[in-house]
């Protein structure tokens, strides 16, 4: 863990900065281990300098917090006791003369920027977004844990897709396969029948399934607080020739993609990955799907950078993303197929191994 | 819906100002009836002027969001044909002569900030959060659903709270009632066995039940984006002398907080309420809880407002919040009894109906 926090360090040096405050749930996750309840309240900021790393949070996480970072110092910020975090903030650049601060401005919001401002901090914006990108081999065992948890829950629902069916009871079945795991769903489990599976972030609903619906299926697992994410598209009863045509298609144009890694070396432009599918699916066709083909995931399901036409990342050793390409014929169907990818020494390695090949229910 | 936008017209004027940026996903909720996928990604902006109202959002929501709200005007910010929230910002103030925008600040963050000001637009940091703290009828009818909802899981669960059973495995149920009835988990269940519950945010592990363990059970349900949220304690096996005495100064304590409502007429101080339970337990010789009283409910669980020592809301008609009171005794045991109460023209109201008799499995 003090090889995280060094990463840190070593940015803080490159820009000549003595403090780092650490803001971003997930990186606070990374650095500590621990995962706090709430995903939308500030439950903990960290501070990092040159010697010296504490954890900002409320008396009530400080006994698990201690027992999952224990090279952190606490310092609580619990109405009952403790002290705002600027004032901890304070005190510590006090402390060990601290002068110059970086914080993330992505992550920090205006009101905590104005009370530090107000205490004649001298602040920089500063990115450590980056320290997550690569994982190491701890991350990457968990990640592949929480991709076989989903290849599992995935076999295991295959007998309950039957006509009549509703999508929200299937999402609720494949939830309870990977929690019975000791997983959880590492996002809202994505059930789409029919037509609503040409709708890319369809919320699950009482549709029952028809016979000759496409189902598809978005979801991952959440192990040790890291993710995966995987989506399937499977037929019950035979497709159309359409049908099976586009399925063919996007399978070769995913294929095409992962293809392409393993024919270069890394560093690997991102946007040249998303360009391979993409293309591949227009030249026969059909429509430019309207998202990404891909995002980074780990800590976070989207974890910081993306496979996409603009995408400026190179990917490198350690990374772990997406490859999801779409078809979406708006009030026909759609589907998708998603594998999580890492770049290892010896080129990509596939993490998701269930099936892709066309299955009919 | 209109009369949830004009709210925020209203503060506007008040404030000279004329237009508002909202960020706060909860509040973009309030405003849709939409519930977005990630709750930690920018997934949607409002811009709200004098006679306008505009959602910017991707391209992906689209369809779904114009059926939730047809009464805004829908802009994108996908990367696929859309362009940045700023750039339709810039566009609304010229197009509409907005001239003063105020934006929540302690929501954006500092680099939306900072992109913002660099258009040469006039900022003002307005809170609006307090336009979700007093429930319309809508809201209250879907919170009381969802306190139905976890009540009815509450009644099931307790056949299955046997010796053997881990707490992972009584969170897993517990969720799964909740969900075969539509809904969703509002957070993430907390289970606490035996010396367990003493630690107020305990998270769920393998720990077997043992007999004459106390349970301590903390959930709640969402259902159509609104959330119950409930705790109650149980014995598995009769209780001690020194945890039965316990469990009924606890009960009293929240009783004393409850009817000092009754006997209150609104516009009522948090604080007081607070107090009177708290004093209550202290004076009794019970440590003083490590958290406040209650916190409102809503869309998000912790909903705007606490019921603390330091609080400075008045409770008025249509806030909804919880009851909460603890006593934790490290290494020995820990208690909570949590409801959800309203405050109605006629006085307070529990939403909450299972019971608080101490009950031994």
């Amino acid at each position: 863990m003090e090889e995280r926090i060094k990463k840190i360090r070593k940015i803080l040096q490159e820009h000549s900065l003595d403090g780092m405050l650490v803001t971003t749930t997930a990186t606070i996750t990374y650095l500590t281990h621990f995962d706090f309840l709430s995903p939308t309240e500030r439950e903990a900021y960290i501070f990092i300098t040159e010697k010296n790393q504490y954890i900002i949070s409320s008396f009530l996480y400080k006994e698990e917090l201690m027992h999952a970072a224990p090279y952190f110092d606490f310092l609580d910020i619990s109405s009952a006791g403790g002290k705002p975090f600027w004032e901890h903030v304070k005190e510590i650049t006090k402390k060990k003369y601290v002068d110059k601060i970086g914080f993330e401005a992505d992550n920090l919001t205006v009101a905590e920027y104005d009370i530090l401002h107000k205490q004649h901090l001298t602040l920089a914006p500063l990115s450590i977004s980056r320290i997550r990108f690569a994982k190491d081999a701890e991350e990457i065992a968990l990640i592949a844990k929480a991709c076989a948890t989903s290849d599992r829950a995935f076999e295991k629902i295959q007998p309950y897709i039957r006509p009549g069916i509703t999508e929200k009871e299937v999402a609720l079945q494949l939830d309870t396969f990977m929690r019975q795991e000791g997983a959880e769903p590492s996002f809202k489990t994505i059930v789409a029948f029919g037509k609503n599976a040409a709708v890319p972030h369809h919320t699950s609903t009482t549709t029952p399934l028809q016979q000759k619906d496409i189902v598809l299926l978005d979801f991952g697992a959440k192990v040790d607080n890291y993710c995966s994410d995987m989506s399937r598209t499977l037929f019950v009863g035979n497709p159309t020739k359409k049908e099976k045509h586009a399925y063919e298609t996007l399978h070769t144009a995913q294929e095409k993609a992962y293809n392409f890694l393993q024919t270069q070396k890394a560093p690997i432009a991102a946007s040249a990955v998303d360009t391979v599918a993409r293309e591949y699916l227009m030249h026969h066709g059909f429509p430019n799907f309207p998202h990404s083909l891909g995002h980074s995931i780990g800590i976070e399901v989207h974890d910081g950078f993306r496979l996409s036409p603009i995408s400026q990342t190179m990917l490198t050793e350690g990374m772990i993303f997406s490859i999801e390409p779409g078809i979406y014929l708006s009030g026909e169907f759609g589907m998708r197929i998603e594998d999580i990818v890492v770049v290892t020494k010896n080129g990509p390695q596939i993490l998701t191994t269930s099936s892709k090949a066309l299955l009919v229910l």
